[in-house]
């Protein structure tokens, strides 16, 4: 299941990158399951990773080789997570790279690892070096949607987007992949993301921009609440767009460029959930009037992982008192209960902590029947606010994981 | 679906209590929907309760009237919770008080009122008060089991527990009835639970040994992650046995009197486990070595609420590299994963943060197919440890959640 048709969209090649794809037979045979970025001398790129504590080798090359130098090269495998396993693990992830280096003739340093797929077993690392000259000899016949469907896992589809803008006679463009269906609940960047852009942007301000708006995004997401061990989000800048290089927010081009690159981060992450293991709905929850945005965020993720308001979202069931019995246990410092607001697809449902005088049954039927649900709560205690996105929780997301091993 | 058979004890009667139940109609015809527990004078009564916010009517007015003198009656209806009702619902729970007074010769300060079922729908107040007199008849000819019947909303069965001891030549009671299969993540006492014994005990020690014995039963088991707007607790020692009134822990019968009430506790929230929603497993997690008793609790519940680990624990799956992506999520500060170890049913799965050597899928799957599974994490940074009790998630826990309005 997966909400809304989610067709992949035309999307153009980003000057300054190219793309690649390999059969490698990790995990499935006739599948491509190895996929690179090559990236020009001179780009910027910037990178966001897990803050889980058992984070998977090629999240700690990644972080390394990022830090060394500037990164000419992405590769990433599916199939497999290459997390969980220990020394091993980590000579397989320094080999993916110095193999890659030397079919593509960078250092080592200049390759970053990427892995996705089952925890705890061993990288088919021969497997991935000998894909490598066929994945190298695929550079400039690769598309994105190529590129989308090598990272897939449990996904049902490829997901990427696209945006361009034009800005003072100049066209720009920015696009991205990314990929996930379980196991979402990002922590700095989700299970993997990757954008890139023509416009030329300083590295440190890149890297700025780039844990700023995860926060808006891939940070906002949540299908089962579980952070994944090998979460990587990676924002390259080629600068072949010859623009005057992006070194703070103050320019009008700086503006325009932000405004673009929240919206593709914003639509690859709301991708993820909308296949979303299992899911049938697409759900926004909104808290506002809230003392923090510490406490707005909280109270959005403990509704967004509540087994019964998510069972209720299937059953597109107006269970108000399960998002009421939530909002009492989220631990809110003395909450007052009598200014609480729920509204459901703007039909108000909870008035004042109790239920809205206007609401009738079918009101809340109608509100809850649509594919894409939005709930709004309302505390009643100050001015801030914040916002995730989420799913339901179906018998399809239990089969998925019953039988599928992580 | 429930873990074991869970056959109903046989328990005796409480001298100094008598039990009783009637159909009121509230939800469904036919069914014993009311009941209520009448306490002799000289009682002592403790209680502890639900921390939601949003803590329903009735729990607002029990918690009044016990602190104001000593309780005689507890009246306690099923089929609507009587929470997210605001001021009707204050009103309807007093006049269950007042009215239940009435047909007893009591005092409506004396009387606490329990509810349990669907949240944010008027109480049918004019059928339970039509129901009183029959429910004061059956004082006398009501057992333990009708009573656990009578409280029971998505219980698959009726859940009760004894315990006799002898001191001193002296035989003792202590007697119990639980429920609650969804919504539970109790969080200061279950969904309901009322324990009596007729040891002789001062009141005020008793709430202290409510509170402390609760933290090692109710609150430390977890089916959904839910904390319910109605959860309560009650233990009633009737004083009927004639021992020297036990006034703190010092005393040989104070120490078998605690042992035993630690017991049927923990038997009460076990069996509220086993018959969880859905519920296939019946999974112990230790989480030791830990730095602190907290930091134990917290790593225990995050892998009892992560919807992976349940729905591998559902698929008898040894799929531990989710266990190990919880803790290493779950937020400890400065983790050094090369310390961790994780055992399933004694069978050493994750050594030193990597797959054991000595570990195969044989030995796991073996491990992981019982129904009753006990899960070890040693963190590798400490003295401190502590256990909770949950449930795997599967299918029927989503049907049963979709289709019922809390």
């Amino acid at each position: 299941m997966a909400v809304g048709k989610g067709d992949f969209p035309s999307i153009a090649q980003v000057s300054g990158l190219r793309l690649g794809v390999a059969e490698a037979g990790i995990k499935y045979a006739d599948r491509k399951d190895l996929v690179a970025f090559e990236i020009c001398e001179g780009a910027s790129v910037a990178g966001v990773f897990t803050l889980n504590a058992f984070c998977a080798a090629p999240v700690v090359v990644s972080k390394k080789h990022l830090a060394q130098t500037q990164s000419r090269m992405l590769i990433i495998n599916t199939g497999n997570a290459n997390a969980g396993t220990g020394k091993q693990g980590m000579l397989d992830a320094e080999r993916m790279c110095s193999a890659m280096a030397q079919v593509s003739g960078l250092s080592t340093e200049q390759v970053l690892p990427f892995s996705t797929g089952v925890i705890g077993e061993s990288l088919a690392i021969d497997k991935i070096v000998n894909a490598m000259p066929a994945l190298v000899d695929s550079f400039g016949d690769t598309q994105w949607q190529d590129v989308a469907q090598g990272i897939m896992t449990t996904d049902t589809r490829p997901k990427g987007a696209c945006r361009e803008f034009t800005y003072d006679g100049e066209t720009y463009i920015l696009a991205g992949v990314s990929k996930g269906a379980g196991m979402i609940k990002p922590n700095m960047a989700t299970m993997l993301g990757f954008v890139a852009t023509d416009v030329n942007v300083e590295q440190s301000f890149l890297q700025t921009l780039l844990k700023e708006i995860t926060d808006q995004s891939f940070n906002r997401i949540t299908i089962d609440s579980d952070t994944s061990t090998n979460d990587s989000c990676i924002l390259i800048a080629t600068g072949k767009a010859h623009n005057e290089q992006i070194v703070n927010r103050e320019s009008g081009l700086a503006k325009a460029f932000i405004a673009e690159l929240t919206s593709i981060m914003q639509e690859l992450a709301h991708a993820i959930v909308r296949d979303g293991e299992g899911a049938t709905k697409f759900v926004e929850i909104e808290v506002s009037e809230a003392a923090t945005v510490e406490e707005a965020t909280k109270v959005a993720f403990e509704i967004g992982h509540s087994p019964l308001v998510k069972t209720a979202l299937f059953a597109s069931d107006p269970n108000w008192g399960r998002i009421l019995a939530v909002v009492g246990r989220a631990g809110i410092e003395s909450l007052d209960v009598e200014r609480v607001q729920i509204l459901i697809n703007d039909v108000q449902i909870v008035e004042d902590g109790e239920r809205a005088s206007s609401y009738t049954e079918a009101l809340g039927q109608q509100a809850m029947s649509p594919e894409e649900i939005k709930i709004q709560i309302k505390l009643g205690r100050g001015d801030s606010m914040d916002r995730i996105w989420t799913t339901d929780l179906s018998q399809e997301y239990v089969t998925i994981n019953a039988e599928y091993r992580t």
